[in-house]
């Protein structure tokens, strides 16, 4: 019965830079099906509809998920408890519902606690965005080369998973499978922890000594302004291993920083050294995988 | 006596990707100057000469500064003693001597001390470059629009300051000037610090786990990708500077893991939103000023 051809209706709540990018790749993906848009927001909801970015963009939730075969969640993580709730009533029997959040072990507790017996729920990341905000950056290529992250826990339904791989797949995305709680201990460390630390490098610099940055500072620094109602969200439901990686991180700044302090070239140039031959080797494997260009 | 419309023949010492970008735009600027190019490298040299980068590339350091009205260090910081000591005595009098370097006070330093009486230093930084190293990524566009840093101390030549401002003018540099120490205490918080930390961030990372790295990550850490021995020498030279910066930003990281290991939402939402606005507002003033596109 779980069968991404079979697909008819998809639902995508939010409709933000990442929802919308997904209603216009899944247009494009599947002609065919009906592709439903909604945002709790009227004006986010009058965009949507003057940039075509949904083939309909629907007035309220029931409306937006009634005989829905797929609803994806692409709000912040900390709504995604209360729209649960107010879905639930309203999904067909047998309805995927997944998420494009950027943690995965309070998701998955919220959707057991609050789904539906006969609806599954799948976790998904797709590894795509931006630091800009709003229907209006949408793209429907954003998805493509991108990797996508599902998460399943030993009850996830195995046909579910496989159909959310048949629908992001479609999308263009690398889809590869994790547990949540490794999930979000990776993007812990390789993707909120920058992002502190890219919010923290902003806060400890003069507005004046800014303004002669080079482009350096502005690539460290770019992610500091994604949403931060977003990146709140993130953070707060990943708090142990993000604590955990600002430990890590600051454990290699006082290596730097004594190096640095007591004029150790050639331990300054080892750190240096490890951390470009390191990098170096990441920017290969992303190139192999087509990931980069 | 010294003006730039008097110039005849420009020396740079060291063809990697910033020192052969400016022999090529010099090229392009000062099409009936004399543009040489010096590596202490042969194949450098070599390459240098394929690649067309400058109208000479000197077989000897003595060939290469010769009568040249001006002479530009464009090597890591720590080797520009040598070459003023080595330069030193094949000079013209009244020749411009400069360079590259990312830091300032110390090549002031070593210029008074070892450059004869009758030429005139002024220290330049472009700010411009890439993570990337070696004549083969130089372009003649790589300093278009960029800021070019002079520094000049109570004793530096004003007409002398007025030349190199000129050159760098021609090349397309924006050009403002700072003292030494003042540069070095900007450089150290807003270009040499986010290297830091870069390289931090790149060193706290498991491998297997940056395999799942997005655009984030990527961009966050990009500049440790970049030469070690070439920072190796602007760290050693600005010490002071950077790990007081270090202190600086350990202090924000602090403050950002107390509010997320206190799950204290209102906390989280302030911090990202005061780093989220002031990049706002330097990525405006950079549009405006024509520094990013």
């Amino acid at each position: 019965m779980l069968n991404i051809k079979g697909l008819n209706k998809v639902c995508v709540i939010g409709m933000g830079l990442l929802g919308a990018s997904v209603t216009m790749a899944a247009m494009r993906a599947f002609p065919k099906v009906l592709i439903v848009g909604f945002s709790h927001r009227d004006s986010t909801r009058k965009k949507a509809r003057r940039l075509n970015t949904a083939n309909h963009i629907a007035e309220t939730l029931e409306e937006a998920v009634r005989d829905a075969d797929m609803v994806i969640l692409a709000t912040p993580v900390m709504t995604f408890k209360g729209y649960f709730r107010q879905i639930a009533s309203f999904l067909k029997s047998g309805c995927v519902v997944t998420d494009v959040g950027s943690t995965k072990v309070c998701v998955h507790k919220w959707a057991k606690k609050n789904l539906p017996k006969d609806v599954y729920f799948v976790g998904s990341h797709p590894i795509a965005g931006s630091e800009k905000r709003g229907v209006e950056y949408a793209r429907d290529d954003l998805l493509a080369a991108a990797r996508c992250i599902l998460t399943q826990t030993p009850k996830t339904n195995k046909q579910a998973v496989k159909f959310t791989k048949g629908f992001w797949t479609a999308l263009g995305c690398r889809v590869e499978t994790l547990t949540p709680v490794k999930h979000d201990k990776i993007y812990g460390f390789i993707s909120h922890l920058p992002h502190i630390t890219a919010a923290a490098i902003v806060n400890a610099s003069n507005f004046e000594d800014m303004k002669f940055a080079g482009k350096g500072f502005i690539d460290t620094s770019r992610v500091a302004s994604s949403p931060a109602d977003v990146w709140t969200d993130i953070l707060l439901t990943n708090s142990r291993n993000i604590t955990r990686g600002i430990d890590r991180l600051a454990r290699q700044l006082r290596a730097l920083r004594g190096a640095v302090h007591t004029k150790n070239a050639r331990r300054i140039a080892w750190l240096l050294e490890k951390a470009r031959a390191k990098r170096q080797t990441l920017i290969e494997y992303k190139l192999n995988k087509r990931e980069l260009m």
